[in-house]
């Protein structure tokens, strides 16, 4: 290879990390060095392969994903990452919104884990309920791994739950990574994670959370902006506070979008429920009152449309540092005259990001694969050593 | 590899058998070295993935897979199974419980079989038609062969049918091997295949039926045990008859859980559908008369109830032998207090099996697997000596 | 390998083409040599997997496919393909009937292409929609890789249009040339392409314009045969006569089955809606108009009963050039007395060309093989000679 590989793999050579075999649920149960590590592999994966060297490292392995929600982006980018290192999606369909508990779960853990090297599970329609499930999920196959039912103890990869969305959130930090060339040029840089508009409802917390969640951790100064009444989880905004004292960045919650874009480095205005919506509406899911979710979507649609002024415009972008921030999104955007009538952007401001923000969704399948390979192999630098030194073609 | 693997090949050259290019439809259809073949082949398959060392011998190819009843976990074992050996998985979805006869099998046997090596059908709503619809692909496939429209005859592997589900019962054989340590250790052994009461209706027969067929080849002691009138089809019990008497075994019938029980080393209990009703449900089916359905349906589940009492609870354990017999099941089993107010099993029994049936799971991809390289490899002895010889890691 | 492959890629050695990296969307837009380009790596690839050569030319690398209409045998062709090369297939399922413009499908073609080799698309609903659709995704493609969003480009192949089928009618004459003996024998051979009656409605264009747009290039005497009012797009008639004038070959459109059928060398009876038909019938479904649509169908089926008598009979045959033409069909075929009472075709006339007809369907998995083959590699005699020098068996 090059340079630029062997540098990246010399800096993981320094990292301490136990990624080895530990499911990524949270960015926030994991060290610096550990996110770093991802990147750093999900970089070099990329290299490898824009250079047509094959970084298959499976000969064979399943990758199970379980989508309990639509998906196509998360679904292709999770296909794409099994497919790249050699293992084959295997879909485990339950029907849509089942919550399946106790014994089901600890069953069906096992049964589909026999030959799996990785289970991908996206679960984000209740609150309190998602991330609840990969860890009775990860409990079931420590289990039988322990008991001697399972030759290995596949790895577990969040690709979105309730709380947190972290192939979406690396994602977005190896963009910044690539945007500003390198990590440390993110320190003391403003980010402005901003509630935006929108003419639908119940879009999920788990991207806001995860961008507070995560960014603070690189010494950035991260403004949370929404109307009042749009408050995420409590405890995600306390613990990202607590990560800003830490890494000595900033994080502050502002009720006004202006002011979170005033001298942004880079801007991510996006919808979302507010965290007590989400609550009633994970209770009327679970009592199976359409009746009362037809009632909330109405008080809530309401709600939204006396915050229409919630738009990231080419005005606000001109508040921006120098009014160049970068406008980032994770996709779909609602786009004002394009997807809806009023939405989270203007057509303007999306289509001059355009190419940014499709660059910043293509980092996913490489942070999905870094994910896999680091939980499979304890020493992921050998291992890109011995890719390339094998040196085999992806295409012939 | 080691002591182990060469002991299992060894084992196999000395085997006759004829299973290249042979659909696996009934068990008593193979010899009993084709048996143990499957079963050495399974052994060795397993023995070298649990060594990281890959199995895969095919560079490329297919394995269709027809699912005419949900499954879950048949279909993670027949994706595990042709993952390993190098096959990927494609899905024949023609709709659910269509019935498809004559030129349109005959025509998409050929259409999907261009370049494919395998076939797996699952298959058991109606009585007479499972085993008869893969007799009747099999009859098309030989055809289109002997025509020159295929360069090669996939082979066909029953995945459940009305009549016998050999990937259970040789995925059940493989677990008494591994616990009673080989084959010679069945002999005289008493087995208790017994109906047990489920709040469900309509259960197939062929796991019963599977097991009372294959496990009397072995010499075993068979009782199978159900309440007055809720017998299998008659031709496979006299066949199991007759089997018991070649092989020195015994197969009798009662129509009380406890006597079954009594020193039984092994016990299966498990609800199925009587064979009366399954023949009343094709024909309603057949008929496609909901309104009938539902009066067989009531009726059934009334009848069922008269036989709560055959559950297979601590005191009735205790009846077998030293009161330690093996508890097996195929899962998902309906355990009282668990999935269902009353069911097969009680929630202690089950617990304290939960290692032994999950391990008892777990054999079924390695079954396939080896139905799925013998059918294709005429000397899968040497196959498994290339492949040990080769000394591919299954991960990097 | 052996003088047959030899002399298929020498054979390509002698072509001039241009299909790297561009889409295979009509046959008419390719070059005489292209299309024989394509043929020869089909039959290259055919040879090889015969004898066992394993052909797989991509370590990883991802097919899509997106069919927005039911398909058994274009899928399964699509994925023997992609299987053969070493691609795994990731289906796009968008939901059925939906048409997606502008920002959706500019944004969504990015989205399934970062580590994407080929996309495959069926979309035949709508007239003046399909292909268009295709040229919509490759603009977004060719956009996306121009602005450094994509590593590659990947290359669409058209699984069926509203204007054209290619991998059929490539099918289609790789399977003349096999039965002719070579491509030259096709000079001066007459084909009918005739409407046939069919109890069914709705039926694409595609095929009867596929085989118009590309038989004559070869210079065979073109028939179109159909009833007085089920014309095929005219653009795509004209471009038939032009390209009859440019080959030496003829094209002339009748309106009398027999007419067609005499002295014929192949019959291809297929039934198909009229094209003024399938303009309204898109028109009602683009304005939902279920009522509309109703109404047409009623009217368009009694206007086919009108033309019952235009069945491919024994009679008919005897016409055709010592009564011994090729019948040809693209499968499954509208049987009299079998798939319906009256049909395209009589029962005795298919039997008589079953193993044809599936010999012909067979090459339609190796048809899109060289079409993601020749779209991925500049030099495909090259790739061809290197795997035969490689000599890794597909069977181990």
């Amino acid at each position: 290879m090059n340079t630029y590989f062997n540098t990246l793999v010399r800096e993981m050579e320094h990292l301490r990390h136990d990624l080895y075999q530990k499911d990524f649920l949270l960015t926030w149960e994991k060290s610096l060095d550990e996110l770093k590590m991802v990147l750093l592999v999900a970089e070099a994966l990329k290299a490898m392969r824009d250079k047509n060297l094959s970084v298959r490292c499976f000969d064979s392995g399943l990758a199970i994903s379980q989508f309990r929600d639509n998906s196509t982006r998360t679904r292709f980018s999770f296909a794409s990452a099994a497919n790249l290192l050699g293992l084959t999606v295997q879909d485990l369909d339950e029907g849509k919104s089942q919550i399946a508990h106790g014994e089901t779960v600890r069953e069906t853990s096992a049964m589909i884990s026999f030959l799996s090297d990785v289970i991908g599970i996206r679960d984000d329609m209740f609150l309190g309920a998602g991330n609840a499930y990969m860890r009775e999920v990860g409990a079931a196959l420590d289990e039988a791994f322990h008991d001697g039912v399972l030759p290995q103890r596949p790895g577990i990869i969040n690709l979105q739950c309730d709380i947190d969305h972290p192939t979406q959130s690396m994602a977005d930090l190896l963009h910044l990574k690539s945007v500003f060339g390198n990590l440390e040029s993110l320190r003391g840089k403003k980010i402005a994670m901003t509630w935006a508009y929108s003419p639908s409802y119940g879009k999920p917390l788990s991207v806001p959370q995860g961008i507070i969640g995560l960014m603070n951790r690189l010494g950035m100064k991260v403004d949370l902006a929404y109307p009042e009444g749009y408050g995420l989880i409590p405890e995600v905004m306390e613990q990202a506070s607590e990560q800003a004292r830490e890494s000595g960045g900033e994080f502050r919650i502002v009720n006004s979008m202006e002011e979170a874009f005033t001298d942004a480095d880079i801007v991510y205005p996006k919808s979302w429920a507010p965290y007590h919506v989400m609550q009633q509406r994970t209770l009327l899911l679970r009592e199976n009152d359409p009746a009362g979710l037809k009632e909330l979507e109405k008080q809530c649609l309401a709600n939204n449309a006396c915050f229409k002024n919630w738009e990231c415009t080419e005005e606000k972008m001109k508040l921006t540092r120098k009014g160049e921030a970068l406008y980032m999104h994770c996709l779909p955007a609602d786009i004002s005259g394009v997807s809806c009538k009023e939405g989270e952007v203007a057509k303007t401001v999306f289509d001059r990001y355009r190419v940014p923000l499709y660059k910043q969704a293509g980092f996913k399948p490489y942070i999905i694969a870094s994910m896999m390979l680091t939980n499979r192999y304890p020493d992921p630098a050998a291992v890109l050593r011995n890719l390339e030194h094998r040196g085999r073609n992806r295409l012939l």
